[in-house]
């Protein structure tokens, strides 16, 4: 089933966030089986990152939300209680500039993301509702993310716009079964059309997508 | 000067950030001395963290705001590119689990927080206007992050209701002139007092700990 990924805010302030609320609104009103995921990448002590997890999920009831591991393990417990709700935690980001810190070389020859991937796995997933990011447009990290978490589900962003591969995104993360991935386009499915037709050309470049991810399962 | 941190949000959604609006407002207004670091913690890819500048700096007239390091540098160039705007880096966090990452032994034999202050101090701070958080709770790590950076200014939470000791910090983050640092306390300043007289209470609060402070420059 298609997940829909939000950004929670960008640049327009209160404003948005009334968008933001609607939107949900709308969604859970008339799709309440597409699974809401706010792409909010949080990551503070832990009496903040309570009232974050609050906003996430009580005041948008989003039904995942995305948080940055940096600050550690601590930091993520006010979300991971939340049993009937995702925590999707940056591990391989796609952006041109996260090798910076995320392939750095740690103790024992691991890299960072590699130890991330593991204690998702291993420390974080106790009930079951944690997933990780890998970027499209890091295949061989990707690869390795998979053999480490077994068949966690994996957020996959840069497809589209930022030029990942679907084909090798779908041989490199699918579980043994085909599954495993939700795979994030943004900018390629809002701006496909500029026209008065983009919700339509919006909803073509949606389905294309689909059913390209689908010929690789 | 005092320095002002605000957490952008918590909670409450669209009528914390009206709430947050007008604070930042009457600051503007009452107060124009006092600088404000918005501690959001931001950190994700170029045309997102486009719009979270312009959401801080613009939209919200902070002189500062806080960023997450673990993408990398590319995410972090939007705000720095704002000359009169400060962009204050996560480095050792004050929390408990703050090691779990930030203390591993990365390429080199440095710790990945000594890393973050290398970067920062030399890719990052081009035009000086690069700071870094560091926690009250490590004081080896503070004095190890000033050995780094030189003169470069650190703000320093975890004193307050996390128990880091003021002597301390001066001790081992105060630049040769006795300066250098913005040390914030949240709780132990906003709750000083619970009934009527909160607001002098907090004022009292603020007042030992500056005292305090200046006491070991």
């Amino acid at each position: 089933r298609p997940a829909l990924l939000v950004h929670l805010l960008a640049g327009a302030g209160q404003d948005a966030l009334g968008a933001l609320r609607q939107t949900m609104a709308y969604l859970r009103y008339h799709c309440p089986q597409i699974p809401v995921i706010l792409d909010v990448k949080r990551g503070d002590i832990g009496p903040t990152a309570d009232m974050y997890a609050l906003e996430a999920f009580e005041h948008y009831e989003a039904d995942a939300l995305t948080v940055n591991p940096y600050m550690g393990g601590d930091t993520l417990q006010p979300f991971l209680r939340y049993a009937d709700k995702g925590v999707v935690v940056l591990c391989r980001t796609s952006n041109p500039g996260s090798g910076d810190f995320q392939n750095l070389q740690v103790d024992g020859g691991k890299r960072l993301f590699e130890l991330v991937a593991e204690k998702a796995a291993r420390e974080w997933n106790g009930i079951g509702n944690v997933s990780l990011v890998v970027g499209a447009t890091y295949p061989e990290e990707l690869a390795r993310v998979r053999q480490i978490v077994g068949d966690m589900p994996l957020l996959v962003p840069g497809v589209g716009a930022q030029g990942g591969d679907v084909e090798t995104v779908l041989r490199n993360g699918r579980t043994a079964e085909g599954a495993g991935l939700v795979i994030n386009a943004s900018r390629s499915i809002l701006y496909a059309g500029r026209g008065t037709d983009f919700a339509e050309a919006a909803g073509r470049a949606a389905k294309e997508l689909r059913d390209e991810i689908n010929r690789y399962r």
